[in-house]
């Protein structure tokens, strides 16, 4: 079972007050191969097992350091369920794992996916704000299989890919963001409108639909064609830094003009997650929210308690998160029953 | 400012788990004058005067104990509505205060109206289930009236009343309960149309709409015509025994099946008030009964509750009841923000 956290929920980066992560993703496909939905089930294998051999070898590991190589076909359903939660692997990915691969680094920074929609998808994500390391990261990968690979690439083009909306730089940066304020006023609306006239996107974290779940949203570029890497991670950088500074002063009004209302709110939401005997993830991720913006604003709880603890939940309190956490499998009826346990010993709150 | 907490939320007697409280009413007039409505202010007065040399009498306070008389023209408003939390006065007479007054026993579970509704209504109350004792308490005081005033007695009819439901023995049996269970499965709709066919009422604890507040129902005969007072009681008597059997029933039920969702809104009603900020005397009330049905099955909390306590907070956390308690007058706002440290401090959880 794989039970590891990955390292950008460390609450390490910049920002990490209100950004949880930033990720780069590149989508590269191979020269001479069909794009996978159309290859054989033989020529995705082959391809596995040619990266396999590629992450083996010692030039390989001199740019990227140790990687080992998953089949999904060779896991249980539940460690694939922990690899879609910790933003690994898609949701098409988990439904559809024949024949595919992953390739982690050792702390789960670093990943490539082989065979989803297009042969390659480098990731690369760091805690906090972040993108120009992330971006770093991915090109080395990206050197480093290019050395083994011949690319599918086009002159005028870019990369390309198997869905055109990532043709061209074939990149996508994203942006963990925790906006629990601009959440609660309403701010969020005008911030999606004007984010989308300028090509980038907003949306739950846990998919579309999720918004507000946990208020926890990704911010991602919409477009790879016709502009460079650089200036798409600088554009959406500097989204970025006004969506934080737009969310900071939510917090200080809210604070300021409710503050009685505000601590009521968070105060509950830790003694929700003491004395319940029943949690569902949602409502979890919801407390966990509301302490974390206490956090941020100087409340103190019974026990201190960090971004890292928090963020870790946001993993770890998922269906397959849980399971993992105490290494066994459980009825959704049972995974109600022991989230309590689960939030009460990572926040180490007693009860 | 009155701020004792009256003797009958002590939590001592019988069926203490279930039944709060027992009270007897006993509706009384003076022969040779006119019905309170029709009386002048002047006559009022005198009445209140009357009343306050009678119980000074070294004879009457030898059946009765020492009483004090309080004219509600000279108690402040809010101590006013604090013998109103206490169900010593009527909300009739809260409004309509002028010229009259009430006589209370030492622990307030005795007391007598003066003017109100009847020139004398003598109230007893008693712990628990105890109609008996209430009522022996009740007619001690009737007898020790009826030794300086000349009754208004019909022989046909029995006592004359100013209102004709109070007419004959002039007697209403109460018992306050708490009823969680029935109140959470439904269970108490056919227990209201079958006291009612029996000339029982069940109403909130809080009055008319109140139903549900805390669980709190109080139970009384409606007439008090042609039936001895004997029958009335043992009839509403056999009545509770029979209400308090299928509460119990309804309690195991309930926590044979949803076993854990009980702990979880019992559990989380502790932490509720371990927790807020801002309390509404509604949700106190609605956690305090989760709580005491939680103590009744044997739940543990943090710090050990009984009822006594439980008992003492259906009074204080009341706006009037709140504002003694902190012997200060509050702002709507400022008893919310004061609640929640009355609910720490009365079950003694930190937080």
């Amino acid at each position: 079972m794989i039970n590891k956290l990955p390292n950008w929920l460390n609450a390490k980066g910049n920002e990490s007050d209100i950004v949880i992560s930033s990720r780069v993703r590149l989508a590269r496909n191979v020269d001479n191969l069909l794009f996978p939905h159309r290859m054989t089930a033989e020529d995705k294998d082959k391809l596995i097992d040619s990266i396999g051999e590629t992450i083996s070898s010692s030039s390989f590991r001199k740019e990227t350091g140790e990687m080992k190589l998953l089949k999904l076909d060779e896991l249980s359903g539940l460690d694939r369920e922990f690899l879609l939660e910790k933003h690994l692997i898609s949701l098409n990915m988990l439904d559809n794992y024949h024949n595919r691969g992953i390739v982690l680094g050792l702390d789960e920074s670093i990943s490539i996916l082989i065979n989803e929609e297009d042969h390659f998808r480098i990731q690369s994500f760091f805690s906090g704000l972040n993108l120009k390391d992330a971006l770093v990261i991915a090109d080395r990968v990206d050197d480093a299989l290019e050395k083994f690979y011949s690319y599918a690439y086009h002159e005028k083009y870019g990369y390309l890919t198997s869905c055109p909306t990532n043709i061209g730089t074939g990149v996508r940066f994203s942006v963990m963001m925790h906006l629990p304020a601009l959440s609660m006023t309403g701010g969020l609306k005008d911030i999606q409108r004007s984010l989308k006239s300028d090509g980038f996107v907003i949306r739950g974290f846990f998919g579309e639909g999720s918004e507000g779940y946990g208020s926890l949203y990704q911010i991602s570029n919409q477009f790879t064609i016709g502009v460079k890497e650089d200036e798409i991670m600088l554009g959406l950088e500097k989204r970025i830094n006004e969506v934080i500074v737009k969310e900071k002063k939510s917090r200080e009004t809210l604070f300021k003009q409710k503050t009685y209302e505000m601590q009521d709110i968070i105060y509950r939401a830790y003694g929700n997650l003491k004395y319940s005997v029943l949690l569902t993830t949602k409502e979890g991720m919801n407390n966990v929210s509301l302490i974390r913006l206490g956090v941020e604003r100087g409340l103190t709880f019974d026990e201190h308690i960090d971004y890292k603890q928090l963020n870790s939940l946001i993993v770890l309190a998922q269906p397959a998160g849980l399971q993992s956490y105490f290494g066994k499998s459980m009825s959704p009826e049972e995974r109600e029953r022991h989230r309590p346990r689960l939030f009460k010993e990572i926040l180490k709150i007693g009860g």
